[in-house]
């Protein structure tokens, strides 16, 4: 950590907040500038806040944290190592990871009633998709639309489950809803309304499944592995991160903006997966091609696309998602791609 | 709802939307224009969503909501009345409101021991607080920082609340902890990171006492209102809606964007009270006073000020807060201008 | 155009507005909604502002305006096909569009003197670059930082240009330095800081030489189509559109967040062509090649590619140019993913 | 400035980045901490760019300013002395700054005729503006909307200046047009849009008339004080920053979002003055009050605001324009919290 003193601090001050951060069991060394004295604080700065060193003293101009406040997540945690989290599915293990074939989720935004979440399960895995995505709990805007049918929609996913053999991801938004989601899901999703929902945090990083955590709509990079920090300070291991797009001053032609730069910041940053949502990263059906191949292209490991066997009597999401037969032409344009690059399912082979 | 047709729209598909609409209950009423053809819906079209109405046919070029999508929250639905809210404290009630003189919440970010909160409680309702601020559960972005001391800060609260009479405003961040909250509170605060977290949402709307909801950091005006909508759609009418600025692209001298133009839309579109609160807003004690006569001088009805008995030993958000003796001064700088608006509390005149 | 009224408007106001509108030259019809009233305006609109509309009363809630206020650069108005722009260069015509192989455009920032940009020069167009970028006035956040060689630098391009053969690329700041720009350029730059330095966008519309228009940094997709429309309006038909980057909340990791949803989405609106710079779109020569993989997948027409033989040495933007080796390194791999999508120059053929 | 190393940073490539900063006239120290080596460089880091020194090596982490990049018009740089800017008028000298009485200026978006102008000069003269403020030149979004006058509206306001005493505010928006603007201004104003037009800030600085400098929509502070620097840096000291809101995510009910804490923070950063624009910094005449009044108690120096004898009919920017009446009664208000605050000019009396 670096404190930057106000041009102008007295001596005696300056000599102050050194004998200070001594007592915080830190060793200052000192830089005097030309304009400015520098404090650089060696020790494990890792528990201190830059708002504590700030307010040490008004001379403090401003404190900057050197090394980064993440850890667990962080990519030097594994030696550089890319994670790779191993999924059981009726179909078989799923591997998700930077070392694996790109991994595909479709479904509908919200579970509706058993054929069209049996129905949309069964073409989506003939497509090529490992998980059915679909939501029990649904986060609404308004209190007057379609909230999910709840529990009742987890019977249904786990019908799915059975019938289709892909694994099952769906969004818990409580606490009180966890343990009965958990029985269902094989990835348990937080949504980007609760990223920073820490209690949630906390106990989906207490129990075994693996997590989707997607990105806050206003989240920095650093808030985003923060959370995910969370996740895995309360032992759960197993995380992938999702982005969905985040809020620009721009929203008329697309509803998000999908920030694919995450991709290769990730990469550097953190071991952790990483999957994007092109459905929600846009909010139109019709752009979604164009993003998942563009995602594919700058190296994502997984896409979630909204599919939905009728688009136009959707409750919720209609205008992102594809129809099926929409979803299997997009696998083959995705195809195209994803074996330029070498992560096609189909065609991949492991690097030896 | 407004229904544009892309150019080109075949007449006959033109009257199969038509068609679909009556079918939804609607009456579809057509406007040839030049370019476009326009299609208004009659009838009530709060049920439908426009995602919805776009996913009729690919033919729809946009959908517009002619009526506010909020409803209970709206200036209208108490005809145009504002709201004041009657909160019930050891030293008498307390009222929130447009035509009220103006609240002062004041307080530590965290409650740290008994000791600093019932001298910050003495210090503040002798400045003329009315309520202490002071959370026992606290919302951080790392796992790593001071999470509150959770229960055992509901005592502290409880305990400077008989010493001082103060009412208590405090934060819930799970469900699972609103009861025992709700016990000490005497307005419960949903936090910035949980304004759409409609589970809680949900269940603070479920019981009596008054509900403090921050804005999201990235929350539409309108996403804020149907948050509030939630919590009266529950059936508890008391909300008062507080903004903490906004997150915007410039964060170098402020850590937010105080949006003070809320205080003049929210007073056209809803009849709920707004208070203001400029020491999160800004994130620094220095801005706080500016921004405090500002908010005061736009027409807020309250203000929420982070105060400290020590900032640099605050285990968390020091930089934004004053000290006592600041606060102390600050409502003397305020009661200047909050008197020349007619609104301070000591020399208010209630409108005949 | 349509008139939302507000909730209430008495009769006697609509006829009022109504009765206006007529005078505007212009058919009022009317839907009595629920709880709103709707005008919709019939005629030519395109002239009217809203605001204008707005003025007439304050019973107008809102004025939507049904239309796109751009008219030249639409796809419409080539009746869905796209724009190919032929440029002339000493090695031929190099041609843009969405039926083209897809143009890579290369360089330093700024000029820095003969030896550099010639060689940069040579590198580029080894590696399969058709046009060489280099700024010969450039803009600075500081005063005190280098501002560009200028008029001796644009010698410097036109020196690069006889010898390398490759057309050049070369931005205008000021209307006063047009006509000597145009001289050595075969594309006049508008930079992201003039995309509405109206005075600029007015005279390169009336010069022949093609315009690159980058996306100013908070600019929505209107704005940046309606600054084209300036162009096109005042006679110049040949102008590309360059996404750089939005400047959005988070700037850590990247300096500013590449929006490559731009790419379906003016497809869909424009029938200009579209050249993605994701060296100033990220800020950082690590991140380039992922986001350059991922435009040539979305489908863009070109790429802005900064390259410097010593990023060390730069005299500006350092640490987002390649080398000569990397960018040599680069173009093979975008030759994969440009090849399986079939627009790879060395492998394009023509749809028939 | 400071050099952050990546963890596991060489000691040869630390020896090597101290070397080339030896080379370069700075004298580096180092400091080793638990996970990075920090290098402080001390002597005249003003003539470097930190795209520069990142560039040095691929192991520095990052690159930190200690010290403001702006100078000339830093508080440091006249000693914490705020600038008091004298501006002569046919009425008499106005001053502005932070120890005179709050100026007011008034008048239309743009000028349309003689009778319009003048009587707008004379009625918001009545209300106690001292300058008028109008364009010639309008900046507009589209090609097809009025651009204003130009230099006929130049006569026009000269003569609104004979016949009302009043100083003149008119916009520049082509280096070519200064120098006949600056015969009628008593204050050239640079609009958001050109707040970069490097070239146009350059020419304002070498001549003698004060400027307005408006913030430009999506300018961090810091890029804001840097384009005044340029002004200071070409000769001309006298430059007014006029806050007019910044584009954020929300533009549903107010077209900007006006960032009042730029008061505060300006003043501790800057000696000049500071001016609000309330009209487009939120875009609706009825938001205006609250702002104006806002602005005055966070402690600006001056406001703007838009007047125009009939809004309804105005050719560009009605919905924000007040009518003379609403002026009148508004300068009535900012009376009452301009007094409070000891700075409205009826009654203010210099601090002794």
């Amino acid at each position: 950590m670096i404190i930057v003193l106000k041009s102008g601090t007295p001596e005696v001050e300056v000599q102050r907040i050194a004998d200070e951060m001594k007592d915080w069991g830190l060793t200052p060394e000192k830089i005097v500038g030309t304009n400015n004295i520098v404090i650089g604080l060696v020790g494990d700065t890792q528990s201190f806040d830059t708002d504590q060193v700030q307010d040490v003293s008004h001379w403090v101009d401003k404190v900057l944290r050197v090394s980064k406040p993440f850890k667990r997540v962080s990519r030097e945690f594994r030696h550089g190592e890319p994670s790779v989290i191993e999924i059981p599915t009726p179909n078989g293990t799923v591997t998700i990871g930077e070392t694996c074939p790109i991994v595909m989720v479709a479904g509908p935004c919200s579970v509706e009633n058993q054929e069209m979440i049996v129905d949309t399960a069964q073409r989506v895995k003939a497509a090529g998709a490992a998980f059915l995505r679909g939501g029990a709990y649904k986060p609404r805007t308004s209190p007057y639309a379609f909230q999910g049918h709840g529990e009742s929609a987890l019977e249904l996913l786990a019908e799915a489950r059975r019938v289709s053999g892909l694994g099952i991801i769906t969004e818990v938004m409580d606490t009180a809803d966890l343990d009965r989601l958990a029985e269902v899901a094989d990835v348990v999703q937080i949504g980007a309304r609760n990223m920073q929902n820490f209690a949630l945090l906390k106990q989906v990083g207490a129990q075994s499944k693996p997590v989707l955590l997607k990105r806050g709509m206003a989240a920095t990079l650093e808030e985003w592995l923060m959370a995910a920090e969370y996740i895995l300070a309360a032992g759960n291991p197993n995380v992938i991160l999702c982005e969905r797009g985040i809020r620009t001053f721009d929203r008329q032609y697309t509803r998000n903006t999908l920030d694919l730069s995450v991709i290769p910041v990730l990469r550097s940053l953190t071991h952790l997966p990483i999957m994007i949502d092109p459905s929600h990263g846009t909010g139109w059906a019709s752009l979604v091609p164009s993003m998942a191949k563009a995602a594919i292209a700058a190296g994502t490991d997984a896409l979630m696309i909204e599919v939905h066997p009728n688009p136009t009597k959707a409750l919720s999401d209609g205008p992102q998602s594809l129809t099926p037969d929409q979803f299997t032409q997009l696998t083959q344009d995705l195809a195209t791609v994803g074996e330029a690059i070498g992560r096609w399912p189909a065609t991949y082979s492991p690097v030896a």
